[in-house]
């Protein structure tokens, strides 16, 4: 987790990267989205091309503009967003959501819930539990342990 | 997003949220655990408390000492330190997880994926969409029908 909040752990990065995401392309349309300063901006969009999140091309020769196009890394970093999302909409959205999962057909509005992959249970169901993995150090080991002996049921991760 | 950003979109907010939703609740742990100076500490777990995602409680009198222990807010935006997990073992985990969720029971590794409650659906099935809910403004509904133009099938949010 700390390898990815390296690359994109602030809010600059986060938001460029949802409007990003969802369609925008182009400085000016981020500049304009976010009320972001353009040398932010640039900033922030150089460090996501150069960790591997937006893709730069061109779109326009004389004179030459570019564009940002989420790569297949960014696509996957959509289960964060989408986490986000719905956390925000659930608990700081008092005047309803401003942006919203919908089945596009019905209208109808989804709530995203996180599940094992292979039994559809719910990621937070008791019988799953955060473990140390093959490449824990000796911190994450000893952190691990005090969760093993303090965490209530349900707590994750 | 944004109102959720702004309480806890900074890394080390991030970083003492999972330790604290892992079962650390005391200044000295945290510290040790991400390496942080204690002012900084001192200032991102007051933040914390303030928005409500930590509940400060002394532990000991004489001297009091307090702890910090995860409020439902903060477990409730579990599943965005689920994602961010995920995403960090499948791309940045060369050299294997440091942190994995398992069945306990089993020992099996278990991918969180996210899906839409009701049907279980993966929430990047084609037949879903991210849309304007009813607080979007005109920025947001502006952004929305770029979306809506321009994105390819099961992209999302």
């Amino acid at each position: 987790m700390g390898r990815t909040l390296e690359r994109v752990g602030d809010t600059w990065s986060l938001m460029i990267l949802r409007d990003a995401l969802q369609g925008l392309t182009r400085f000016d349309q981020f500049e304009k989205s976010l009320g972001v300063a353009p040398n932010i901006l640039t900033r922030r969009l150089s460090a996501l091309v150069e960790d591997g999140f937006l893709e730069r091309r061109p779109y326009q020769q004389r004179p030459v503009r570019h564009e940002y196009v989420p790569t297949d890394l960014a696509r996957d970093f959509a289960p964060v967003m989408t986490a986000l999302m719905a956390f925000g909409n659930r608990h700081y959205a008092v005047e309803g959501a401003a942006t919203q999962i919908v089945e596009a057909a019905s209208g109808r509005v989804v709530e995203p819930v996180m599940v094992d992959r292979d039994t559809g249970l719910s990621i937070d169901d008791p019988r799953f539990t955060v473990a140390a993995g093959p490449a824990a150090g000796e911190a994450t080991r000893a952190r691990l342990a005090q969760v093993a002996a303090r965490r209530p049921e349900g707590e994750l991760p």
